[in-house]
């Protein structure tokens, strides 16, 4: 194909989510493959999830049976059946829809090879109603009933992941073996759920949203509406309402970031006002009393769940890389339906941070948790009993490049910052080349050339972090008309010509943040970040000290708290730390009474030293260690 | 009997445990009907367990089949077998110690006889040898293997149950229907477990120390050994080393509690250094990271377990009833090796706060979980799933008699101020009559009347708590030789003649109390103390500001926050409360972003308001309601 011929067939394909027909999207999502990231910062870490990251786990799941089962479902392996946790087979789909997303971004005829194999086999372990679920398989007992514990077997949800890893390869390869399985499975699913018929749901949702892009892919109405009559029922296992009646977000944090995302599609759909109004409700409860700082989502672990407003705790912060990822999905999907940069924020916040810590550099280690602090014991693993965290970060990072932009009748749309190629397609549907240059997130200057096929009308609306303090746009070397406003779009309509520059510049100074003084745990304290990095002080870059006891001397007239950037290129694959002052007592706190009369005890002795903040993201790379995020601010005086 | 003769019948018995013959017993337990309790403070709350509580949950009991469970299995029923959480027939042995405990202080025939009767049933439900557990007999399947499951089943923790209630029915009666009960079972756990035997345990202790306790009772040698050998082994359950080798207080916090309570038996009874060592590291673990200030044990849901050192988060404080019993129960015990106040120091924290916390003013309803915040929704309730917290509040309110003194070679031990009459045996056998007046905790005051059979030299040592900062000692009259020192007992020697009088006045102001630097939680907050009751604001008197937002404007120079005690003779059945000046934002901190530039808030203005602070143990007695026991310190010029 001529470059201008793949520009087209990108112009004609969806993007993670198909958007080119739901009503109430705002915002066209962009093809996985119409952007090229440069030498960034996300780039680093797409290779290694596709170099190291996939093929390692594929390994560890052959190795564990899990693409095994299969071969026994269809008759093509002796090898006994393994279980792992329910549903392990969605593991195999997760880390398919990854592959897969890297198909989109490039060709890699080895895992193109390998995915096609990997597909005939679960093509071929298909029943043939349609039906495929390998729970059924357990060897430890007879053959369960279909759909006789959905609370917890996970049959529609795996049939869900299924579904995505189909619409994914399709869209990567132009295939269709898996695709006709899902399509074979839906139909099924249709016969026998629905009013009138099975009228319950899976205990975990993703279904829901599976269905609807199902539905968008191939234009049959019932997919919507079945997914339509999941929504409406009532998710038994933890006693909770519909999601469009639930009253807060409660419960299973996973879950409920797939349900939300579900809703969504759904309204953008079908123009469900019950629905919206009670996403938009939801939304504001996770961002005003729920996510950590870091983008991390649940603060318990009975039930992986989320707490109560503002119970946030640190080092028992559950945080699920999977509910981070979750976050994202909901997220991604609000944005494309309103345009509103605070969901755009709010994906930024997960990935450069809680989502990102979710993933060792090397690319093959994984946190299921994602805790604030620690005191150290905290490694990641490539391997865990349920293995759910692991292809969702596949997925989740080869599904990046979609997630960078959007197009819209009014015109372009940036939301992330990464150096980069975009062809998108202009508002008259011919094709504009985008090339980003930046050093973003560790510098605030971002260069965007914009070259369309032809001189034309419309808007660039640039997301203007909520975190800034102040921001400043320019046109070819001009300053552009209007204030910029940090936690919206700044939009720039001209007549876009070949090679026209913007330039974003975006402040970018060591910033303390507090929290809401509701959250006990954090109360007195500040958290250090630099542009949407969030820092943490880590025991091994400050040995001379111990973190549990550091606080910080901050006063409001140095809201940095005297801290500054300073780039580290062979530190943890290049980052900018933050140096500055803090204070240690001597002797350590460690020693001394439970509980003790107020003031009864003299102010400790502290001493200044010089302490070393790394991206929270990086932290856990080099050995054991103990961790802070949130530090106490000194006060003066003692 | 005449007086005289019941006191030389009470010298011959023994006290809550057997003190008798464990070689390495510093202090002598004092039978619980040695101690007659006076208009104090435990009083009322004894009458509502004995008149209220355990009726009420004898009731519950019969009608969730939990006698009937005994009364089919014994083929005296047709009812059909209702199976609770595992083990439940625990939940009967429990209360009958209880009542039988209860029987020990005042003779009650009607309770007598209702007891007898239960005693017949679970007799005749014994198996022909010895075996007595109904788990096996559950409806929903074939009878399971004895022993099959014993990580969850239960049996011995029944097992042990049982011999606690036979032996407290048998001191309580003399009559040993039960007791021949308990020693079968015991006689045919010997056969089937030890060395080259069944070498497995329970998941959940308590058959150690009851075997203990039936060893003391019988001489038979053959229970302290299996004991021994059940407390060498790991707990499989949750994967722990054996308590004389567990490195930390880890997992279960009531199991924890039980199996320390078992390994302090061993000690006193064997000399075995290894496990006294570990012990008093683990207490060590206990009092400096892993207790309330309320004396909660317990961090987390998950497990119901103990949290790191410093994990004490207070909305989220698991502190289940049976753990702070549990600990009573390892205090009490290491309180009688040692004769050290630093145990009993525990044991009153505890009492006075999150034990009594667990059961409501009328008797009948308990807590579970015994937070220290609560922004509503907490309520105490008759029976749960599963019921192991209210019996366990039964026994442990009839044991409190028998917590209050001990004795010893070198004379007399006060442990706990409250008013009653006893009749302890001084060191040469003969009778001393002790009066205690005192309105403690409300008041600091404790006069103690001594009357000695015939006037002799002895030691009276009066137990100095930790949290007061001045006390003083007189003895008719005249002031006390020697330092009065908090923290210890001290001792006033001298020959005693009928009719001294000792007074102890103990400096009671409001306190505001803070936790060591390393609590997240609690980190520049305090909680206010008067005495030992730990007071918390209730929303319910304090309905001009929200407590979520409340602070305490303190200063070093007034450790009291300007808290004043007032006593209220018709709220919550007689309290102290605290009443001072707080600080509330204008308007409530509720609204607000959750994470802010530091500093970038104006300080919210702060309103004077008068507010009303409770006992702990009081609250949730007056509906729904919101509470704080820590609030944050004003900082000065915010």
């Amino acid at each position: 194909m001529t470059k201008t011929e793949s520009q087209e067939a990108n112009a004609q394909k969806p993007g993670v989510v198909d958007t080119r027909l739901g009503p109430h999207f705002r915002l066209q999502s962009v093809p996985i493959g119409a952007v090229r990231m440069g030498e960034g910062f996300w780039r680093p870490r797409m290779q290694a999830n596709v170099r190291e990251g996939i093929p390692t786990f594929l390994r560890l799941m052959e190795e564990h049976g899990v693409v095994d089962n299969f071969r026994r479902a269809a008759g093509r392996s002796d090898a006994p059946f393994r279980q792992g946790s329910f549903g392990s087979e969605s593991d195999l789909y997760k880390w398919l829809e990854g592959a897969a997303f890297a198909l989109q971004s490039e060709d890699l005829p080895e895992l193109r090879q390998t995915v096609d194999q990997i597909i005939d086999d679960i093509a071929a372990a298909q029943e043939a109603d349609g039906y495929l679920y390998l729970g059924t398989l357990s060897s430890a007992g007879p053959p369960r009933e279909r759909f006789s514990n959905l609370a917890r077997s996970h049959e529609l949800y795996c049939a869900g992941h299924l579904m995505q890893a189909a619409i994914a390869h399709y869209r990567a390869t132009g295939r269709d073996q898996l695709l006709h399985v899902a399509i074979k499975f839906a139909d099924y699913l249709t016969q026998e759920f629905g009013p009138g018929k099975r009228e319950q749901t899976d205990g975990h949702p993703e279904i829901e949203l599976a269905l609807i892009e199902l539905f968008r892919t191939t234009g049959e109405q019932r997919y919507l509406e079945l997914a339509g009559f999941f929504l409406g029922l009532p998710q038994s296992l933890e006693n909770l309402p519909p999601i469009a009646e639930r009253p807060a977000l409660v419960g299973h944090c996973v879950r409920s970031g797939y349900i939300c995302a579900g809703g969504t599609d759904w309204y953008a759909e079908t123009g469900d006002d019950k629905m919206w109004r009670n996403l938009l409700h939801l939304w504001h409860d996770l961002v005003t009393g729920k996510i950590y700082v870091t983008g991390g989502v649940g603060a318990r672990y009975q039930g992986e769940a989320f707490g109560e407003p503002y119970e946030l705790p640190s080092a028992r912060a559950y945080a699920e890389t999977c509910a981070q990822i979750s976050h994202v999905m909901w997220a991604w999907r609000m944005l494309l339906v309103t345009g509103e940069a605070r969901f755009a924020d709010t994906i930024e916040r997960i990935l450069y941070n809680a989502f990102l810590s979710g993933v060792s550099l090397s690319g093959t280690e994984y946190f299921y948790r994602n805790p604030l602090a620690s005191d150290g014991g905290v490694e990641r693993q490539p391997w865990f009993g349920c293995n759910c965290c692991p292809p969702n970060v596949h997925r989740t990072l080869g599904s990046l490049p979609g997630l960078i932009f959007s197009t819209s009748a009014e015109g372009l749309w940036v939301h992330l910052y990464d150096a980069c190629r975009a062809s998108l397609t202009a508002p008259d549907g011919s094709t504009v080349e985008l090339a980003v240059d930046t050093r973003y997130p560790w510098e605030g200057v971002i260069d965007i050339t914009i070259s369309p096929e032809r001189a034309q009308d419309f808007a660039l609306f640039l997301r203007i972090p909520g975190w800034t303090s102040e921001a400043r746009v320019s046109v070819n070397g001009e300053a552009a008309a209007g204030a910029v406003q940090p936690g919206g779009y700044h939009e720039v309509r001209r007549r876009w010509e070949a090679g026209d520059r913007v330039r974003l510049v975006l402040t970018m100074p060591a910033r303390a943040v507090e929290s809401h003084p509701r959250v006990a745990e954090t109360r007195g304290c500040v958290a250090l970040m630099r542009g949407p990095v969030v820092y943490c002080f880590e025991s091994v870059d400050n040995v001379q000290v111990d973190v549990a006891d550091l606080v910080l001397p901050l006063d409001a007239a140095d809201p940095g708290g005297g801290f500054e950037g300073e780039w580290q290129p062979d530190l943890l694959g290049g980052v900018t730390v933050l140096r500055g002052p803090a204070l240690s007592p001597a002797p350590s706190h460690a020693p001394g009474p439970l509980y003790r009369p107020y003031g009864s005890a003299p102010p400790p002795t502290m001493r200044k030293t010089d302490v070393t903040a790394i991206p929270y993201y990086a932290w856990a790379n080099r050995g054991d260690s103990a961790m802070r995020v949130w530090l106490p601010v000194a006060q003066e005086a003692g």
